[in-house]
Order: structure tokens, then sequence, then C-alpha cells
């Protein structure tokens, strides 16, 4: 058997310690996957004494982790550190530099450097490149990026959407079982390790919405633009619009979406967003329960193909990392992104308002004679035909109601401007929420 | 950019020209993802005048269908023939003989001859080897053989099972949808193009399990042993069948399943079964709706991974093709079954009376007193607990009636052990069905 493929690991946390323990488990077998062994020769982590369950001994010791991107025993580094930027972003740059390959499971340093990364990838040793790879940063064990660039990769791509943070998808399952509402089940999630401490990152959407504009570039061919993803996340939804959804058929998924978009003129923009959906009761995304995730792939050859499985924990991370250990231990030489950096396109972003679909809208308003006439109007001037109107027949103790509807087909621009016509009525007590129907 | 991949065309059916119009639609973008273009250079099919809608004046024509396996300007056959042997195999002999790339959407010939032509593929070119891919050949566009040969590489395989045949799957929808029997929902399936004039292969389980034998050799590296599938068809199923399993809260799948499973003595042995099971209406199998393909595979680390998609048609079928031939065009060198044919295990297949399932039973029977007393005594006698017993209400006009089971969990040898003492009473119609419920 040939040589075998020598790895660092950077971090040990649970993603770290779940590679030493994959490795041992199923070495035989990744080597004979493989062609050849796939060997820890070094390790690095903020705490070498921290008990992690797993044997480090063998492993040589870096205090400097990101020199382990310049040992002469190592091939390939596995980033698991964490952070778009700081030690994370410094041992990435170092290792591409020197030459080796990264695997990385860093959802925020590719989203925000992956173009950085994919060039210096491509420039290196030479211009003979190294292989960088990041299966595990998105979606956790499902084999997405891979069922995105090489399954499908004789398709045009024409959508990408999904179900991409656990954590939400954990915290609105919960919410729709229970009927509790968002900060219970948020505690909940926390108790049970599905959040963290700070869960801001999941419950504003940024961690989907890293992981979107990965997708988006390697699924379209563009240039990765974080910053014009449009994230909401689900902090504003209440039990009684879950309840709302259900009387309509629906549940209420965090749902990760981006499709090119061609303007009047005929240039083409990407449009890239995560917010919560309304999605039908009979569409698969509606029965991904619990820490699930689910990618969808709408292309114009193969038809849609949908990629389901856990999205994060230390087994399912670990595997996907391994995967890519052993694409490059068999000489997978894949760009980045599925086409060299030079190839994507820059593409600008795309403007929703043009965009149509139909939207629930929900008002929190005084329990006043008038309000509902107020907002009817409003939808009406701004040319927004309402399908069904909801009001909640009882006021809480702030004497305040729940008013929710979804309207008709329309541009988001209208809607927007209906929004807009409310601002500051007295009546309306917070600013209203807006969710659009998945088709 | 580098010189084009060549490849040859053998066959031009529907997916032959689905190939053909693939390539010449998305030819830029498929030239981008594998580094080169990827050409057409020489076809053959069994009739050169017939009108396919596409130009094949651009390419050579062989009249001698296997000549192309020789040819000096071809580097990989597309095998598009279909049938286990015959042409298809003289042709994929002779180019992997030759030591040119074979892709192939033939999954009969994979199943029958799989071995044989990988070993053939790991000797070519003096043992350096020619690829032999066959993605196309299980679950049409879904990349299946992917994403378990290496998405989930580094896993150990625990049990792989779905919906691997589009008309059984469209059938039995479409009998769920309007109450209608088997023969009903052929003939409509027949008239959509969804079924063949001779159905037999699709409705017996065949084309089914020939994917099965794939998918369990890829998965658990054991060699191809179709004849071990243990294959049944949905031929004997009927409308009140389905209406039993809705009441049950489940509804009918051709599931294909294959597992390892020890022996009491330590053995490794290999279970595989294509058969109507009763699946939960909450299981997603269970929304797989029409001629979409669904592959689970559970594993290790990563859990339970699902793919979903198209499983057949021409662009569907195309795409997995062109696919293959993109990872041979980036020089992607995997063996054909994921791991060299010697390593391979030969493995016996699995003893099924041990595995214990609650299984749906239904007997056709005559109205008369004592047939129930009859079933149920032979049930106990054979150590099987019932946990419901649904009688239909009202004799049919040949004096018929319908009893159908639940049974608890119990091993398959005491059913069929019921099923025999039963065998020859006269009240009993027919062969009762059985069908295990998944859990």
């Amino acid at each position: 058997m040939a040589e075998a493929l020598r790895i660092a690991l950077a971090g040990l946390g649970t993603v770290g310690a779940g590679v030493i323990r994959l490795l041992a488990a199923n070495g035989e077998l990744i080597a004979a996957r493989a062609g050849r062994p796939i060997a820890i020769t070094a390790i690095s982590a903020r705490n070498r004494a921290r008990d992690r369950g797993v044997d480090i001994a063998p492993f040589a010791w870096e205090d400097d982790m990101t020199a382990l991107g310049e040992r002469a025993d190592v091939d390939v580094v596995v980033e698991l550190v964490g952070g778009a930027e700081g030690p994370a972003l410094a041992l990435a740059r170092r290792t591409l530099g020197s030459g080796k390959g990264l695997v990385t499971a860093n959802k925020a340093m590719i989203a925000h450097h992956g173009m950085e990364l994919a060039r210096l990838a491509e420039e290196a040793n030479g211009g003979r490149g190294a292989p960088l790879r990041f299966e595990a940063a998105v979606a956790g064990g499902i084999p997405a990026l891979k069922g995105l660039a090489e399954g499908a990769a004789a398709n045009r791509v024409q959508r990408i959407y999904g179900i991409l943070n656990g954590t939400c998808n954990y915290i609105l399952s919960a919410m729709e079982a229970s009927g509790a509402d968002f900060a219970d089940m948020l505690a909940a999630a926390q108790d049970l390790g599905y959040a963290e401490a700070d869960p801001a990152f999941d419950v504003e959407g940024t961690d989907a919405a890293h992981k979107l504009a990965i997708l988006a570039a390697m699924g379209f061919g563009t240039t990765v633009d974080f910053p014009s993803v449009d994230a909401q996340g689900i902090t504003a939804i209440r039990a009684a619009d879950i309840a709302q959804a259900a009387a309509l058929g629906h549940v209420i998924r965090l749902v990760s979406h981006a499709e090119m978009a061609a303007t009047q003129e005929g240039t083409q923009t990407l449009f890239q967003r995560v917010a919560p959906c309304l999605v039908p009761c009979s569409h698969p995304l509606a029965s991904v329960e619990g820490a699930t995730n689910a990618v969808v792939i709408e292309t114009d050859f193969a038809g849609r193909l949908l990629f389901e499985g856990a999205g994060a924990g230390e087994g399912p991370t670990a595997s996907a990392v391994v995967a890519d250990l052993i694409d490059i231990a068999r000489g997978a030489a894949l760009p980045a992104f599925g086409l060299p950096a030079a190839m994507l396109a820059p593409t600008a972003p795309a403007d929703p308002g043009e965009r149509r679909n139909r939207a629930y809208v929900r008002f929190t308003v005084a329990d006043r004679p008038g309000v509902l006439a107020l907002i009817t109007a409003a939808m009406r001037d701004a040319g927004v035909s309402i399908e069904s109107l909801i009001q909640q027949g009882r006021p809480d103790e702030g004497g305040e109601v729940l008013v929710a509807m979804v309207t008709h087909d329309a541009p988001e621009r209208a809607v927007a401007h209906a929004l807009a016509l409310l601002e500051g009525a007295p009546d309306i007590a917070e600013p209203p929420l807006v969710m659009r129907l998945l088709d």
C-alpha cells in the first residue's frame, strides 16, 4: 500500500476529538477506500492538558498552532478551530502558502475568505496547486457540496434551498410540538446542547447565511458573497405564528434560499436569503425535524435533488472531514469551489423588490376599533390583495391582539410599501413579521 | 485548456439522445467543471436512420458497436444499450480490454458481471487501470453511488434501503390516490410511459434487485451477489391492502433493503431483499411519490443520510452519465466498487428466518364459519401473536373475503411456519400476501 497521507489536527474540540475517534475506529476501512492510510502526525489546541476522552500522546504537539502549516511531516492540515479570522485564518494562509492541503469545517472563514483561500490553493506549489476542501462546513455529515459540485456537475443549477441550521430547526420543531414560545424552547435547546450559550449566530441566521453563501458559489459558479445574504432569524416568531401556519396547512422553517435572477436588462444577479418561511406540510422540507439539515438543488437536467441528514455533531462532522481527506488521499484534484477561482463570476446581488410571492404578515396591534381598517387600507393602497385574514379573538395581558394575513401573490416591494405606510401608526405595537410562503 | 476527453456513445435511445443534448446544452459549463471539454467522436446504434431529434451527422458512425471499444480516437465508451449479456457485455469487455474507460447505465450488466468488469478495469493498461463507472445504473439522477462510496467513505455502512424502482412507486402512489387495483394502474402507467410494454422486470422487483446488489457491494465492500437478492414484486397487492395499510397509518412501498447480519457463530452474512413493505406515514420514504427514487444509508459516524430525486428519465440519467465523464476527465481514480475488486469480500447470503419484524399478512378466504379460527390457531401453533386483525365485512363476487392481520414482532421463520400449516386448507383461496412493516 502507498505511503500514508500525513495530517495535522488544529483544534481538539468535539469535532477534532471525533476525527481522532473516527480514524481509530475505521482506520483500516478508510485506508482501503483511500488507497493508503490516513495518519495523524501532529496536533495543536488551546489547552494541551484537557481530557478529551482520546489519547493524544502518540501525536507531536505544537504550541504554536500556525506552525502546523509548515511541518515537514504533514501533508494536509485539518483546521477545526473556528472563527472567520484569527488563528484559523492565519493557519489556513500559512498552510496553503507552504503548499500543503487544507481541510476545514470553518464555514465563517470560507464565507468571508473563501475566495482568497481558493486562489492561494491554486497558486500553491508553483501553480500545481494544493487541495482545499470544506465539505464539513455545510450541512454537517451530508455530502451536499460533493452532490452539488460533482454529482450535479453536468447541470445548470437553478435554485438551491434548504434547512441549514440545526439549532433553529430544533427550536422550531420543538415550538411546533409543544406550543411554547421561542424563549422557552431556546432555553430547552441550550440545556440539551443544541444551542450555544450565546445563540445569536444561530438564531439570527448568520450561521445559515455562511453556509448558503458557500453553496451558492459552488452551485452557480459565482464569487462567494456573504455580505449580500439577506439574513433574518427566528427570534420574532411566536407560538401564535406557528399555530396560524398550522391552520393554513404549513409549518415554519428557517429556509436558506439562493437563485440567479435576471434583471429587466438581462443582467444576471444573485438572490441569497435566509429567513423563516411557511412551508406546505406536503413539502419534503416540512418533515425535516429536529437538528436535521436538508439541501434541495433544482437543476436543468437532473431535476430536483434532495440531500438530508445530520447537520452537526461530532460523528457527522468528523465523517465529512475524513471524506475530504480520503478524496485528497486518492488524488482528487477539484478546485475549491468546483471551478477555478478566476472563473467564478462576480455577481451583483438581486433586488428582491421584484420577487413575487405570497406572504404571511403578522401585526401586533392595540385592541381598538379601526386598526383592521387601517391595515387593510394600507394593503389596498400598496396594491396588495389579501387572500385570508385572521384576527386573534382575545387580547393578551397588554391589551394587544395579533392580526395575521396571507397575501395573494405580490411583489415584495408592494408589501414593503404597505408596511411603510403603516410605520409609526400608534396602534401597531411592534414591527410586523413578514414570512414568505415556499411554493 | 487541456485536450478533450473523447467519448463514444453506444446506444441512441432516450438516454443516448439525452447525453447528446446535455453535452450540447451545457458543454461550456461541463468543460469548465471537468477542466477540459468532453467531445463525442463516434457513435453506434441499431438503426442509423431513426430520427432522434438530435443531429448525429458530426459523429463517426460504427455499424459494429463493439468496434467502438478499440477506436484510436476514443478515450471512454458510454454504453447505453442495456441487457446483461449480448452486445453490451461484448462492448464492455472489448472496451476495458483495450484499456479504455467505460461508463454505463446498465444495471443488469453490472449486477451480473460487475465483478468481472471491475477486475478487467483494474488490469487494463498493464495494471495502471481504466475507469469503470455506473452512477446512472442506480437511482437515475441521484448521486447515490457517489454519496455512498465517497461522501460516506469514512463510515461503516450499517444498512441501505430505499425506493429504487420508479415504475412500482408510480403504480403504488397511483393506487393510493385512486383506490384502483394494480392492473388498472399498471395500464395507466404504460399509457404515460412510466412502465414498459413488458413490465415484468419492473413490477416483479428484478430491476430494483439489480440496483440493490450494486449498492450493497459498494456500501458493504462485498462481492456483487445479485442471485441471492430475495426479490418480490407488487403484482399481488390489492386496493384493499392499501386501504388496510392506510387504516394502520402506513403506505405501501416497494422497499429494497440490504444489511450485514452476523450469524450465531459470528460469521458476517449479507441480507438483500426487494419486497413491498408497510412504511409508517411519518417515515421519509412514505412521502416519496410517483416515479421518484430515494436511497437511505445508515452509517456509524454520519448517521442516517437520505438522497432523493428522479430515478429515471432522459435528463436525470444523462446527468448521471455525464457526471461520471466529468469525474474521469478530472482524473478521478476510484475503483469501480469503491474498493479494489480483490478486497471485495465474498459473503454468504443471510438466512432471513431469524429476522424479527412485524408483518402484515393478508388471506383471501371463503366466507364460511371457522376460517378465522383456522388461521388464528395456525398463528398460535407457530408462536406468532397477533397485534390486530381485520376481517373485511362483505364477500366479493366470488364469495371471498379478505382477512388481514398485523403480527407482533416475530421471527420470519415463525410466520413462514404458520403459513405452511395452512397450506392446502380448502377455505384459503390463494397464497397469502406477507409484507413486513418498516421500523
